[in-house]
């Protein structure tokens, strides 16, 4: 059997450092992606356009793209809560803007205030401004695998959720395990129901339970080529305080690579440029690769 | 699919404390095995007759055995490199004897300074006593996934060896992955080699990594029902200071349960003996389930 291609797609500059305690100047982050963009990497989600009230940590956003020299061949993209945001992201010059909502009603309540089929609709809007102007989008879709108010989640209502955001002109949907709660079965569960639209699919664990690697290896058995890391495995969870966040990027290109698969990353660099953010924050960071 | 029922073996007072480099009481011991055999856990490894010289932690195997306060139904275990070891274990009245080699070459001349053939004779005479004796024998085996020597250990050789063991009559043989370096495809491809005497193999991974959880998945896919951990994920590898050690007997209880397959544990107990052992150890174990 050979193994697919696997696009690995860095998000520690966003889902990592919103869930820091520190703040991180904004030169130390430039630094960051930059020294992330020399690995290899090809998508990069470099900070958000949400109000500065509710994720200070990212409040530099504009200034970050600003003072960013950027590589061939990366994917810049930042995340954006609505119009507003997406304005701002596209004076900025993103390459790819990110949307997002929650898979469980309550979970879109407490976030962001909305139900479902509001969210729905002001994603739709901000959906069709971005593709007008000639931008990728990527759809994070978060407490797929359980909610931290309702417990588990449907697998009826994710499916059609992504299928509406796909419909909307979502390019790829990112499953977000929000509080790392996933286990193998139920990751190959909820993709074999939404096998249709595997493609268009990309997978976002966090390592709260460990469970991470495992969650990995069930999509690839799945078919899934697309998943989510964060250098260092930063970002911490905001429902569990003291738990581990994202899976480190370079534990996860460790993996694929230890198992035949190919991606566009320099193991070697992205260690190197997790120790960066380890010496940035001054604190040991969940990752495995930099204990090595 | 009906799931088979997954005994748990815990190697944490032995494996775990052996790497440890505090050395915890007698006391201490004796109330952390008491503990975990109260979590419903039905095997534990309780130290080692191995000389002190060498693992001075466990210097005290027999004092800890005398001061134990058993409990029906579980087996307690002790891990003997000779017939010298073995005759202290049978005088501290062990339940389950476990021997010990290397899947390589090199490994088995650097850590018990010993040809594979040699340590096969000799293991061969420690088993025959112990079954006159009507013990059961564990057989460990090391470096079967990597060896810090040789790099990858041949599958014909881990088969050899396996085949060799049981037909001295080890009643089991662990598979040790040593040095945390295994990976998914591997576990599976090792498993399907040795398909024919899966009923008597066990999984023992360290989470060096970070794939331990991946590997258990992997193994549990080619069907291995027996797998080890170390209650806290105490130990950490000799070959890699500063890295995690055996994966955390509540972070693979945890993840069984979560999939659906039934164990003797009961999980907040074992999470609360693991907890006794941080307490003792007084540094933060890499346990997930502490964390949360």
């Amino acid at each position: 059997m050979s193994h697919p291609f696997i696009t690995v797609k860095e998000v520690g500059p966003r889902d990592g450092l919103q869930n820091e305690t520190q703040i991180v100047s904004t030169e130390d982050k430039v630094k960051w992606i930059e020294e992330l963009a020399d690995t290899g990497l090809t998508h990069i989600e470099v900070s958000s356009f949400v109000s500065p009230k509710w994720i200070p940590a990212l409040a530099d956003a504009k200034d970050v793209f600003a003072m960013l020299t950027r590589k061939k061949g990366v994917t810049y993209s930042a995340l954006v809560p609505n119009e507003k945001g997406l304005e701002a992201a596209l004076l900025a010059g993103v390459d790819e803007v990110a949307v997002f909502m929650s898979a469980s009603e309550t979970h879109n309540k407490k976030n962001i205030n909305k139900t479902i089929q509001e969210a729905l609709v002001i994603l739709e809007q901000v959906v069709q401004t971005a593709k007008q102007e000639k931008k990728q989008v990527r759809g994070y879709l978060s407490t797929v695998f359980g909610c931290p108010y309702e417990g588990e989640v449907a697998v009826s209502q994710v499916a059609s959720i992504t299928e509406s955001l796909l419909q909307m002109g979502v390019d790829e949907v990112s499953l977000g395990d929000t509080i790392g709660i996933a286990h193998p079965l139920q990751v190959k569960h909820i993709m074999k129901e939404m096998e249709h639209v595997l493609p268009k699919l990309a997978l976002h664990f966090h390592n709260t339970r460990g469970l991470a690697s495992a969650n990995v290896l069930a999509g690839l058995e799945a078919g899934v080529t697309t998943f989510d890391g964060a250098a260092g495995g930063i970002g911490g969870c905001p429902y569990a305080e003291g738990a581990t966040g994202n899976i480190a990027t370079e534990d996860l290109v460790y993996m694929l690579h230890a198992m035949g698969y190919e991606t566009s990353v320099d193991l070697a660099k992205l260690t190197e440029a997790a120790r960066f953010m380890e010496r940035t924050l001054q604190k040991e960071l969940p990752s495995y690769q930099l204990k090595l």
